[in-house]
């Protein structure tokens, strides 16, 4: 987004209100006329990123910074059918390494989740919102964002549009002297690339940082000399160890996979997105894309989107890229994601929750039987398709920690006992 | 929007590249990854607003700073009748001041026309699109915004929900120190207020400028101590003149009014449009409205929409408020504004080209019979509601000439030619 949402981070204390007490609607962030200043967001000082202002954020970027459009088309919206299940909210599990059990229910609001919407064999089945979510609404996606442009890129390279054994440089002949050069178009997809690029919001010399300042649609300071956008950026990234040794998860892939897809086919993601998946799906609402000063949408981490559209786009993986009356993605491209990537590349990454799990074509890959695989952003965002348990999961949320280590231990056996449970 | 456009137009030159030209598909802007230099269209620097770059920003404010969202709802759009005529592009009238006649298709290059769309009883006769608008955009209505607003406001005051005898420090004390404190709502309503406030866009020191840099969403300057948001801003408005006696075109009354609708409805004018009127016209697309550092939308010239969306709602102006099977905006309204407002007020204000003419709730009434009323923005932008001739013109354009006086020797008599052609 920008360098200021890493800003904030770095400085978050370690404990937070619970989800009702930072509850964004009760708090009144951004209302009245104008709104108090201690109740006011503001995008130049950095405070919307800050917890719990940020729960208001994730669902008004657009009102924070500049944006692209991912249009649905002018059509009909296509219903999904309705078949909402009380029994959900009791059911009960145990979250990793705690004595207790916890409900459903108890789980939404451990998360910090904003909105969640489940289809079991393509019916809506659970449907929640809380704050200042709602159907009509678009919540960041973040690093769901990457498996959506990852979908994009492997539907290209199923189409022959890319040829994922080519070199990056042969599609972008500006990261000739930056780490990616040399790296394959799968290297990237599969983010087994090796970078010199730190993703530590903790340290304030992390690359992320200069990454987030050079993507930013702010003005540039005077005495500013770097990369002022995020195409300038990725040129500089320096390479450390060996491409498709191990899994090392950097948002900059992304970037690279969304520039490497622009020169493919003379769009850029949002324009693509829109024409190819979007505009297919039956969608309620436009999405849209943050981008920087010269109009590049984040590909790594921008999108926004309605929480039914999510779910719109999960079930028609979950279909096999056929959805709507419309094969969307090719079959192949699902088949491949179900078949997961490099699982001793991912090893090597040591995420302890995430033991026999691998990355492809930027999903997360559970170790589940059928291929189940996940869409994982930063806050809590999801998207889980489970082929096997005929299950979609899309979740937006505003957990005050960023990063996924510390909703998983609720998050993910809260989706398997759901799958469990419905597959009865 | 920002001081910039007004720091660009200052320095614009007097002769321009013609529609041709000066096409911004044509010429490219922000094609590419990245896009040219120079065609690379940033915010930062003013000069997306520089003609003819401003011909691609018309189309994309959203991509350059931040907005809100103006939402369509979440049902099926309802289609326009199409009854498309081929012999309108030949219809000949004389521009006023002009030698030689000229083609209803010429007109639309001489206007720099991005998109227009013509109902006649209903039906989509007339439809075309340029540059970089397609029936799938969203174009900067500008002071066409005015007219929207003043339709919400009049619609509160026919409902009873606002009083237009009432003076403004009663709906907003914190303007008790302004000069619009002791105006009455009908005055801001029909823009009889005395204000010190010069919009001519040539003079360096014209208070649109304050104005709209303390709209402007960038970062306000260390040294910067004037007024960080359009309230603020609203609040340093000297008195010049009494209330009342003419009528003086000044954006601030429409800042104003958006002011008071939000102390009134709770509501901001982005929020109220959505759910009074674009929730129920069946629109295809979402609109949205620019906003300042503070999430203000902006009241007085904001609102970009659908060419399409725009005609719907003119089509729900000419049957008295009611479209789409429901009654959407008072009769009353209707009525009112049709009647027109204070003649010799307006005369007052010197228009040549507008001789007989009035305004009322933000709307310009013609002194054509049967009281057709127009909505007018710079560089070109219209709604035309004649109910005698029971047509709809919506015109979004990019000529490179704010004032409307750089046009409307061209628009006023193309359409005043096209009512009397199909009324025959």
């Amino acid at each position: 987004m920008s360098i200021l949402p890493c800003l904030a981070f770095a400085v978050t204390p370690t404990t937070f209100p619970d989800a009702a007490a930072s509850d964004p609607a009760k708090l009144g962030w951004m209302v009245g006329s104008p709104p108090p200043p201690e109740r006011t967001v503001r995008f130049a000082d950095g405070s919307y990123f800050q917890f719990p202002a940020m729960r208001w954020s994730v669902s008004n970027f657009r009102q924070l910074m500049p944006t692209v459009n991912v249009s649905r088309g002018l059509g009909e919206p296509v219903a999904l059918e309705s078949a909402l299940r009380q029994d959900i909210d009791a059911l009960s599990f145990t979250p990793l390494g705690a004595q207790q059990s916890m409900t459903w229910e108890q789980s939404l609001a451990a998360t910090y989740t904003d909105g969640i919407v489940v289809l079991h064999r393509g019916k809506l089945v659970y449907e929640r919102y809380f704050g200042v979510l709602g159907p009509q609404g678009q919540h960041a996606a973040m690093s769901v964002t990457k498996s959506v442009v990852g979908t994009l890129g492997a539907t290209l390279v199923a189409e022959g549009q890319i040829d994922d054994n080519k070199r990056v440089v042969e599609y972008v002949p500006e990261l000739a002297g930056s780490a990616f050069g040399n790296a394959t178009v799968r290297q990237v997809l599969d983010m087994t690339t090796g970078l010199k690029f730190s993703e530590d919001y903790a340290d304030p010399k992390a690359d992320v940082w200069a990454h987030g300042r050079a993507g930013s649609p702010l003005p540039f300071a005077k005495d500013y000399t770097g990369p002022r956008s995020y195409f300038e950026y990725l040129q500089t990234v320096q390479p450390q160890g060996e491409h498709g040794a191990a899994f090392a998860y950097k948002t900059v892939n992304t970037d690279v996979l969304g520039w490497i897809i622009a020169r493919a086919t003379g769009r850029n993601v949002a324009q693509l997105l829109s024409e190819r998946i979007w505009s297919r799906l039956g969608a309620e609402q436009d999405g849209y894309f943050t981008v920087d000063s010269i109009g590049t949408p984040f590909a790594g981490g921008g999108l926004n989107t309605g929480l039914r559209d999510l779910a719109r786009f999960g079930e028609m993986l979950r279909n096999d890229g056929r959805f709507n009356g419309q094969q969307i993605v090719p079959k192949a491209v699902i088949d491949d994601i179900r078949r997961g990537g490099d699982k001793q590349a991912f090893a090597k990454a040591g995420y302890d929750l995430l033991k026999g799990w691998s990355y492809r074509s930027m999903w997360w890959v559970t170790d589940k039987e059928g291929g189940a695989f996940m869409a994982r952003g930063v806050y809590g965002q999801r998207i889980y398709v489970d082929p096997k348990a005929e299950l979609v999961i899309v979740r937006y949320a505003s957990h005050p920690v960023a990063a996924n280590a510390a909703n998983d231990p609720v998050t993910l056996p809260a989706f398997e006992a759901l799958a469990r449970y419905l597959s009865r």
